[in-house]
């Protein structure tokens, strides 16, 4: 490893996001900064996602996802779809349905409605590339900055492993 | 296309780099927004680049490449890499030597040293997957956010493609 990793999470911007997966009726969302455009016509979008996480799976087989943009007063939604073990995690917040059959959070800025068009390999996680079908602004305010979140996902500690 | 396409460029964060690539002595630079972390062991950059364009070549032949920070006051440089058939591009600011034989802006903020581990598609741009093997601080500042940038790179154009 080399010294000093951390300084990607101080320099590389990134926003904080809700990504809602479904499956048929199975639905999950997690936090992520991880999120870039990639392509502008079609439009696309990749986010980077730990493959041995609940959430991969039901993404791959249902092929759909909402990126749901989180604004700069929502850190406490971050933090409970950052959180793992969370019971009832969908039910705390409203969601309405997607275009692609994906959940999207009725809070957030705006949402992208994506299809998984594929997947590659990057590290420890992998990179899932996606169409995005349907987009709209759903709330006023200005985006979350990954780096205003401090701490929250104890990535300082994931540098070392 | 979709309607509003552009709404990514306004809800998905994203910071202003000056990535530079080399193929030996041949070397170049360009102003990118779409640059995310996609691992944290090893440590991973992933950047979207059109591969139409001369950098994609020295990329994929050399590489190696330096991802360098831009900061608040820098909206200059992002203008400068940005645009092309600029003679002497690369001339115009000062660079020091990376730990991959990519050239280091000496006036970014902080700077990735990277080796080009896979490439892999992404629509109209193809997703270059990094590994970081070098990072370090160089000037005092806070990152350039790409919106920031207002419609610098004529993006707005692209989505009507």
């Amino acid at each position: 490893m080399i010294e000093n990793a951390s300084l990607l999470s101080k320099y590389i911007t990134h926003g904080v996001y809700v990504i809602a997966v479904a499956n048929g009726a199975e639905q999950n969302a997690f936090t992520a900064a991880w999120v870039m455009q990639v392509s502008f016509n079609p439009p696309m979008l990749a986010f980077s996602i730990n493959s041995e996480h609940y959430s991969y799976r039901l993404l791959t087989a249902g092929k759909v996802c909402t990126v749901n943009v989180l604004g700069q007063d929502q850190l406490a939604i971050a933090t409970h779809f950052g959180s793992s073990g969370v019971r009832e995690k969908m039910a705390a917040y409203a969601w309405r349905q997607g275009i692609a059959s994906a959940p999207v959070l009725a809070e957030s800025l705006a949402y992208f409605d994506c299809k998984l068009n594929h997947v590659c390999d990057a590290g420890d996680h992998k990179i899932a590339v996606c169409e995005v079908i349907g987009v709209s602004e759903l709330n006023t305010g200005w985006p979350l900055l990954y780096w205003q979140t401090g701490n929250m996902d104890g990535s300082s500690e994931l540098y070392k492993a």
